[in-house]
C-alpha cells in the first residue's frame, strides 16, 4: 500500500506507545491504520461486526482493535487488542497518527494556478488550486471552484463551477457539474455530551472514468477505507453519498437519492430519486430500487425493490392493492 | 418558432443526410427538432408515446421518428421515419444539429460586467456575465455569481450569491437564493456499458414573474422541450426540478420536493415537504400532496393526496388507523 | 430584550396609526413585535394557535393579534387587537416596522476584510464581509465565502468555502462545511394569487458552541422567533432547517433530513437520513427517529419512531411483518 498522499501520517509509533494502558506489551511499530483487507504487517486493522469475519481471517495486519467475543476470527499472525469500545478506541490511536483528518481546515496553499503549470488546462475565473495537483488535458475548470492540494483530475473532464474538490483522485472524461462539495469529511463522529469526538477521515473518494456527477451532490471521503464511485456510472443533483461508500460501474443514481455510510452498491444498479440506502448495506447488481425507498436491508443481484422498508416489487404491488 | 439562442444549431441538414442508413429517401431540409406540438413543417419530431397521440394528430412536422406501432397516429402531413428505439435515434440525430448541448462547458465569454452596460443593474462583488445577456433595471445580482450568455433576466429580480445560471429566460420580480444552479443539462442519456450517450439539452429554463426559488435548489434546462417555472410559484430551499417539467402559477413547493423529469403540474398546486412526483405525470390544477409523498400517478384537479404511494387523503388516513 | 442589530425597526409607532383600520383606538406606543413569551409592555405580540395558550396568559405585551375564540387566553394587562386572519394583519404590521426583512437584498457594506480589523482570523481567498462582523480568535473562513453586516462569529470556528451566512450569531467552536446557506429569508408569505405577500423574517439563526453543520445545507433565519442549532448538535450534509425551529444539545441528524418551520426538538435526539419531520411539532428530548421517516405528530421523551407517519418503532417492525 502505497502512504496516504492527503494527509500526514506522524507515524510509525511503537505497540506500546500507542496503547500504553493496555496490559498487553509489544515492541513491534505500527506504520498505518487500514481495513483487515488492505492492512498489511506493518498496520493495525479493527474488526467490530462478525459480518467482516471473511475479512478478518485472511487480514495481514499484525494488531488487530476487536473485542473478546471477535477475537476468534483473527488469525494467529495478528494480534488481538481487546478493548470495549473499538471505534471509540480507532478514534483514539488514529487521530495519534493522522491528527490532521478530524477536520477540514481550509488548504493554505491555494494558488491562482499558473498557465504554465497546467499548459493544457482551461481555467476560467477565480479558480484557485493547492500544490501538487495534477490535471489532465482538455480538462475544464469552472468559476470560482476550488482544488485542494494533492488532488489529481484525468484528461478531457469538465468540472463545473462553484464547486469544492479535496482529497480525491478523478480518472479521466469524468464531469462534474456546478455546486459539489466532493472529498469533504463524513459524518462520523464518537457522541461524546457536550463535545463530540470527531473520526478521522483519512481516506480518499476515487471518481473512476466517465462518471458524471449531477449538481450540489455531496460526496465524502472515506474514514479509513475510500469512497468509490465506479466508471461510467451518473448521478443526478442533489445526490448525498455518505463516506465509505462503494457504487460499482454503469449505475444510474436520480436526484436527491441518499446513501448513509460503508455501503456497497454492485455494477449497472439504477435508483430511482429519492430513494434511500442505509448503511452498512450489500446491494448487488443489476439491482433496480424504485424512487423514494427505504432500502433496509441487503438486496441480492438482478432485484427489483421498492418502497419503505424496500421489499421486492411484486410484495409492493400487491400490498399497495390491498 | 424563433431559432435557438442558446445553442448553435449546425443545421439545415437534407434528410438524406441526417438519416443515410434509412431505408426511406426524401430530398426535403430538416431545419430543427422540436416536439409534435411546436414544431413547423421544416422541423423533425418524434413520437413514443401512445398518451401524446393527440398532439400527433395534429403536429405540423414534416417528419416524425417513430415506431412502426405507432406510425399511424401521425397526419398524411408527416412522414413516419420508423426505428427501433426512438430516444436513442433522436439523441443521434439532435447531437447532429447540435453538438455542443450535451455537455456543459464553462462559458469562455464571461467576464466582469462593465457599469455602462448595466446602468440599472446593482452588482455585488465578483460577478461574471456572458456575452448578449440582458438585465432589467433594479435587478441585484449577488456576489460570485455566474451568468452565462444570452441569458435574459427582468427587472426588480434579486439573484442572491454563488449561483449559476445558464440557458434561462427570466421574468420580472423574480427572487432567486443562493447556491441555486439554473439551466444546467439534465440527467437525460442513453445507458450504454463503459460509455453513456448523453443526450443534448436544447431547452431553456423559463422562470416567469413573481417566481421565487430556495436557496441550494437545482431547476434543469429541457433536453428538446422547456423546463418552466409558472407566475408567482414559491420553490422552498433544496427542491430538485428536473428537465422538462412545467409547473403552474401560484404553486407553493414546499423543501427538498423533487421533481422527475417531464411532469406537468397545475396551477394553485402545494406541496409538503420532501414529497416526490414521478416522470411523465399530469398533475391537475388545485391538488394538494402531502409532505413526504411519492406521486407515481395522475392527479385529477382539485384531489388532496398523500403517502407512498401517494392516494387520496380519506384512503390514507383510513389505512393509518388499521 | 435587545434591539434587532440585523433590521432597521421604523417605530415607534403609534397604536392608532398601525391598525387606522381597527375600531379599537388606543394612544400607546408600538415599539417592537415579538412572540408572548419574549414580549415586553412596549410590543405586540400574537396568538393563532390554542396550543399557545399557556405562553398567552403570562405575556407581558400590551396588544396581541388575535381571533374572537381565542382572545379570553390574554390576560387583563394585554388587550385583544381581534382580527379575521392573524397571519394576515402580522404581516402587515410587521411590514411597517420592520420594511426591509421581506427580501434578501445582497449586503451593499461587503469588502475584503482587513487584515488590522481581524488580528488573529485566518481568511482564505475571495472572502467579503459586511459591516460590524465579529469573528473570533483562531477561527477560519473558507474560499468565496459571503458573511454580511453584523454576523458575529466565536472562537476556533472552521467557516468553508462557497458559504453564505447571514443574520446569524455562531458560538465557538463551530464547523460549517462547504456551501452552506445560513440566515435567510424563509419560505413564509400570504399565498395571493400573481404576486403572494412575503412574511418579513426579523429573526435570527443562533448555533450555539461546539455544533457542527454539514455540507449545502440550508438554515433559515427565524420569521418572529429565532432559528436555533443547540450546544454539540451535529448536521450531516443536505439537512434544511427551516424557520423557527428550536433544535436542542447534542442531537445527531443524518443527512437530507429535512424540518419544517416552527418545530421544537429537545435534546440528545438522534435522526434518521432523509427522515422529514412537519411543522409546529414537538419533539421530545432523548427521541429517535428512524431513517426516512416522516414525523407528522409531537413525540414524547424517549420514544423511538419510525416510517410515515412515523410510529412507535414496534408497531412499525410488526406492521411491516403483516
Amino acid at each position: 500500500m502505497s502512504k496516504n498522499i492527503f494527509f500526514e501520517n506522524k507515524g510509525p509509533f511503537l505497540f506500546n506507545d500507542l496503547f500504553s494502558n493496555q496490559k498487553l506489551k509489544n515492541k513491534k511499530k505500527i506504520f498505518d491504520i487500514r481495513n483487515l483487507k488492505e492492512a498489511s504487517s506493518n498496520d493495525l486493522t479493527f474488526l467490530d461486526n462478525i459480518d467482516y469475519s471473511n475479512y478478518a481471517r485472511l487480514t495481514k495486519a499484525s494488531f488487530c482493535l476487536t473485542t473478546e467475543k471477535l477475537k476468534s476470527e483473527l488469525p494467529k499472525s495478528c494480534t488481538a487488542v481487546i478493548v470495549k469500545n473499538v471505534l471509540f478506541e480507532l478514534c483514539n490511536v488514529t487521530r495519534k497518527l493522522y491528527p490532521n483528518a478530524d477536520l477540514d481546515r481550509p488548504d493554505v496553499s491555494l494558488k491562482t494556478p499558473k498557465k504554465t503549470d497546467f499548459l493544457k488546462v482551461r481555467f476560467s475565473n477565480n479558480v484557485l488550486i493547492g500544490k501538487n495537483c495534477k490535471i489532465g488535458k482538455n480538462t475544464f475548470i469552472g468559476n470560482n471552484t476550488v482544488i485542494e492540494h494533492d488532488v489529481r483530475i484525468g484528461d478531457n473532464c469538465i468540472i463545473g463551477s462553484n464547486i469544492v474538490i479535496r482529497n480525491s483522485l478523478i480518472g479521466d472524461s469524468v464531469v462534474i457539474q456546478d455546486g459539489c462539495k466532493i472529498g469533504l469529511k463524513g459524518f462520523g463522529f464518537i457522541p461524546l455530551k457536550g463535545k463530540n469526538l470527531r473520526f478521522p477521515h483519512i481516506g480518499k473518494v476515487l471518481i473512476k472514468k466517465n462518471v458524471e456527477i449531477g449538481a450540489n451532490c455531496t460526496i465524502d471521503r472515506g474514514s479509513i477505507d475510500n469512497t468509490v464511485i465506479g466508471e461510467n456510472t451518473f448521478l443526478d443533483n442533489q445526490v448525498h453519498v455518505a463516506h465509505n461508500v462503494r457504487i460499482g460501474k454503469n449505475c444510474m443514481i436520480a436526484g436527491q437519492v441518499g446513501f448513509a455510510g460503508s455501503s456497497d452498491i454492485g455494477d449497472n444498479v439504477s435508483i430511482g430519486g429519492q430513494a434511500g440506502v442505509s448503511g452498512h448495506l450489500k446491494i448487488g447488481s443489476n439491482v433496480k430500487i424504485g424512487g423514494g425507498s427505504g432500502v433496509v436491508k441487503d438486496v441480492e443481484d438482478g432485484t427489483v425493490v421498492m418502497g419503505y422498508p424496500a421489499i421486492p416489487l411484486k410484495d409492493f404491488i400487491r400490498n399497495s392493492k390491498k
